[in-house]
């Protein structure tokens, strides 16, 4: 077992890396940028470190600080969270020259699944459904272009290989629009991604996002542990989860399922990581595979009761799976909803001192956050606060204790999301369930019209 | 469905109820003395008032008060939570004359159960296994006495049957005994419990406690939610609980819950309560009935999914229950911490204000509390500051996660019993599973004595 983890992180996710740390019997080291100086999570792990200023990229973000904070404070593993470096093949890279266990995928992994094209061409080799469209880098021939189009049928999407959630992206309707897409897209992807590789799709006009959440150890073995349904987004962002995925059929899911985890085997994938799919017509369509623990992967270890953290941090250790596909079990219904610090009709981030903190509790809820009262949320970083989980046997009672756990929750100091969650619990989409992923952004600008 | 729920009770228990008020829409008026004007859960409430001085014979246990505070706030019902006036015929009656609802059992089911010569006279007729022992009242004459207990076989134990929990019961050894322990408990019974009268049973050397959670609606049915092992005691007050009871053959816990259920309705009982049993030797013996929600119901809502305090305000507001008992799923294992203020060696209460409150959190965690940061624990009532529940796969992951859960919890400024439950859960006798009544004290005892 790994004896001492850095965590490369902040926030809800550092203090649920701790948790699995201390529940496996490992030392955790806390690293902080001088922003994060006071935050709870530092005076509770068992060792922690300033690895410099507010500035993502001179903390978070800069390998070097990370390294040099895994030597001196004798770390044999780093824990990269979400976000920040967890999918950079080069830190995962750095870590294993430097003799340490990166808590995640190997290297090679998250280079081909970071590559869109590569991805997809490998998910299309292991049986894994993907979006219509070639799995090819397009060619620099405008006539080209337009002959894959055409084949594809329109509208078609114009991708970054190395984009990723929701950034670098252009939808066409017709032939007209389509090479000054193709040009744009690819300016904007040598200028974000340092890649200027684009691939092109068939883009789907109002699907349901759906994902399997995957565990792989080292020695063959992989399982899915179940699909999520985070179709309620803004702006790409996910805003509430739910597992399971509301009226899909159960023999359809357990196809993909099985195809994800034969995958992971396929191509030599470790630890938890996460399919993302669009869901249109029946039928199931690969778009991206996270590499990492997933925000929000509480709601599928609150219906399987698999801690997917304690598990990435045991098979970074190198242990075998202790279960099968057949020995998961999952039980009713779980929604999560992100609440963030900002203002719940602008959306503007509204970090800032909080006052006073009383989360919400009782049968069936789970909160996950680093803040407490007389906490200052820093400016610097994502407006994410707390993540406030409800489990029950179905999807009903799922819904009626995430809207009195709400009600009963107090953030005074600082403004919150939490009056959205509270109306789109309300809202009779999300309540009838299986909406698409433009569902939210539809009914918040019918809302804000009046 | 009740419309406005005054909550007769304090502390955790208090924001228990208020979070199923609010999980069902109805409102809840809060009651306190003064001692409790600070405490979170007054704030919280939809309706508060101040009933009394800390003494509770001049608030919480002040009929009188209640009465009149049901009146004032225009509440339709009174939930009186546990301890207090739980189990207070006088109370559910003089409610029901004033037109209130008393959520719990009709009052002659309360006085029934709370006299334990007719309780156990009424569980024989009903198949439900007792101790063996008379189940009429010891007569006044010593040779008489002496008969009855030849009969019953020594060691045996007298028993005010005003008594319970533990309080009025003296146990005999020799027949040379007899007549003074008979006269001392009589005595003792009519000064205590105002009801001279007593009962003798065999006594039982080293059993556990095993009880059994029932629900029963106003329509007929009754259903029993599985068992609860609570032979963790000290001084006949519970420290540690869980379920399912570890090593019990399941077909004979099945056979006694069957009988538990049945009871209920052939008695007419009504709402949640719990058949308390020894057991030794692979047998059941029923002891008492708690007429109320207890403590420890948590358990058993993580392990069955089921809100017993949301069911006892649904039975309340005459709803039938909606599922029978095959429909009722147990899934993995939960066990309890009761974290009182207290000095963790010499047991004595210690009151004062937490100046940091640090729940624990995570997969399987779940804390019902009043306390936060910056409250101070009055030194007048019960001195349990929270409860710690964990559940897992099986009994190994809730021990493991329980562990992590008490090593990540911070309590500053006052004494807990965290130590000892910490100790508790690395004890060989504990962890193996099983151990009886006494097994605590002794262990504490041979602790103690280095």
């Amino acid at each position: 077992m790994l004896k001492r983890v850095l965590i490369a992180n902040r926030g809800e996710i550092a203090l649920r890396i701790q948790r699995a740390c201390r529940r496996l019997g490992i030392e955790s080291v806390q690293v902080f940028s001088e922003a994060d100086r006071e935050a709870p999570y530092v005076a509770t792990a068992d060792h922690a470190l300033c690895i410099g200023p507010a500035a993502a990229g001179r903390s978070y973000l800069s390998i070097d600080r990370l390294l040099l904070a895994a030597e001196l404070t004798g770390a044999d593993a780093v824990h990269p969270g979400y976000g920040f470096l967890s999918e950079n093949a080069g830190f995962a890279r750095a870590l294993e020259q430097a003799g340490l266990v990166f808590v995640g995928p190997p290297a090679a992994a998250i280079e081909t699944m970071g590559d869109k094209i590569a991805a997809k061409r490998a998910m299309r080799a292991a049986g894994v459904p993907c979006v219509p469209g070639g799995d090819g880098a397009l060619p620099a021939d405008d006539a080209a272009c337009r002959r894959i189009a055409e084949e594809i049928g329109y509208p078609v999407i114009v991708k970054a290989a190395g984009g990723g959630g929701g950034r670098g992206m252009r939808i066409v309707h017709a032939p007209g629009a389509l090479a000054e897409a193709v040009a744009t897209t690819r300016e904007e992807a040598a200028r974000a991604f340092g890649n200027p590789a684009l691939y092109m799709e068939k883009f789907l006009q109002a699907p349901r996002h759906v994902e399997i959440q995957v565990l792989a150890d080292a020695h063959g073995n992989a399982v899915w542990l179940g699909e999520r349904d985070c179709s309620l987004q803004r702006r790409h962002q996910k805003v509430v989860e739910e597992a399971p995925a509301p009226g899909i059929p159960r023999d359809l899911i357990e196809a993909v399922g099985a195809r994800c985890a034969a995958a992971c085997v396929g191509i030599g994938y470790r630890g938890a990581g996460t399919f993302e799919f669009l869901y249109e017509d029946g039928a199931f369509h690969f778009i991206e595979m996270n590499t990492r623990v997933q925000v929000e992967h509480p709601v599928t270890e609150m219906v399987t009761g698999i801690d997917i953290v304690a598990w990435q941090l045991r098979i970074a250790s190198g242990l075998p799976l202790d279960f099968t596909q057949a020995d998961i079990r999952r039980v009713g219904h779980a929604i999560e909803c992100r609440i963030n610090a900002e203002d719940p009709f602008t959306f503007r981030p509204c970090p800032g001192r909080i006052a006073r903190w009383r989360p919400p509790g009782g049968p069936g809820i789970r909160v996950e956050t680093h803040v407490e009262s007389d906490y200052a949320v820093p400016p610097y970083y994502d407006s994410m606060i707390a993540k406030v989980i409800a489990h029950g046997a179905d999807r009903e009672e799922a819904m009626a204790r995430l809207r009195a756990a709400l009600a009963e929750t107090r953030v005074e100091g600082i403004a919150t999301n939490i009056p959205l969650h509270v109306a789109i619990l309300d809202e009779p989409g999300f309540r009838r369930g299986g909406v698409g992923i433009h569902h939210l952004e539809h009914w918040l600008k019918e809302r804000a019209n009046g």
